[in-house]
């Protein structure tokens, strides 16, 4: 049996560490030559592994292209747990910032791959964000406990508003997000929101 | 010399009635068809234009399906004007959803494309994100001079969290927004958000 890789607070990793390898390989290339001159000659070429293994996986270059871009962020994602609401929203922030700026032409390419693919689409539902949510979920669950925040100031439906609007920044304009960026949407926007309740 | 279209409280259009007529086709068969299986062919014939008009303005499928994406949010993007902050921006937030919600795919290949192209990029700037953020920047200068916010409270890096947020959810994920989305976003963000430094 083989053992998943796991990072610090990571949830497990679905791939046995030789497929971590070909998929750190592949968010390699990806960033060095773009998804449109991506080949899996060159994945598997660089790699040292046969086509037929990285095929066998990943039968079409969106299916390797998505899981590798999901396997990078899975090993990012890790839950901060600073002691404060504010500590780990502003390293929640800082981690989803470099990430999908490091990405951002990546998330372009495998977005236009989704609308095309309902499997892609159900996989970015399991795979990546049903993850993203519960970390954001354990975040806010301890702000509750700890005494920081109501329950009740948390808007389910929003869950996603850190991550959504980082990922908009990077991927749908020519703003990327700086840490004055990250630090102004969580002390100006996302904590009063989320003490609004509160005495 | 041609009469430029307006609608209320929208920005003139750089087009000719004609040229408008032009995009409003492409924008109909793009929802019809999608950009994959859109063809200038078919844009000219459903218009009865010649290839020739087409291609002098538009001279790519990418600018022209831009072209009439921003021209199409141009036509919708209305500064409510309703008397209140809040009815103003649930206002926006409703007329954003629908928009970006009827053209969530259409909106997906033109980034792909704008990745491509540093010649869209600075049209989507020039032509579409500045004039989102006057409509915006006119909303919040409203509510300061009415005395419901305080100016010192509006974050200028952050002027695009409600398009933003709502776009991310119709074309970054599965879950378009709700008007409850948009309620919830504005009562429970933004106004906390822009009231903070309030009494």
């Amino acid at each position: 049996m083989e053992v998943p890789v796991r990072s610090k607070g990571a949830a497990p990793s679905p791939w046995s560490p030789r497929e971590c390898e070909l998929l750190g390989v592949t968010l390699e290339l990806l960033q060095e030559h773009g998804y449109d001159r991506l080949s899996l000659d060159a994945v598997a070429t660089t790699a040292r592994a046969s086509k037929a293994t990285l095929y066998r996986r990943w039968p079409t270059k969106a299916e390797l292209v998505f899981a590798a871009f999901v396997e990078g962020t899975r090993q990012v994602a890790v839950d901060p747990d600073t002691g404060t609401l504010r500590g780990d929203l502003l390293q929640l922030g800082k981690q989803i910032s470099a990430h999908v700026g490091t990405h951002a032409s990546t998330i372009r390419a495998v977005l236009m791959e989704i609308s095309r693919s309902d499997k892609l689409a159900a996989m970015l539902q399991e795979q990546f964000l049903d993850q993203r949510k519960a970390l954001m979920s354990s975040v806010l669950a301890r702000a509750v406990d700890r005494g920081e925040i109501q329950a009740s100031a948390i808007t389910e439906d929003l869950w996603d508003m850190l991550p959504g609007y980082l990922t908009y920044r990077s991927v749908l304009t020519g703003r990327a997000p700086s840490r004055r960026t990250v630090q102004d949407l969580v002390d100006n926007v996302l904590i009063p929101s989320l003490t609004r309740h509160n005495g």
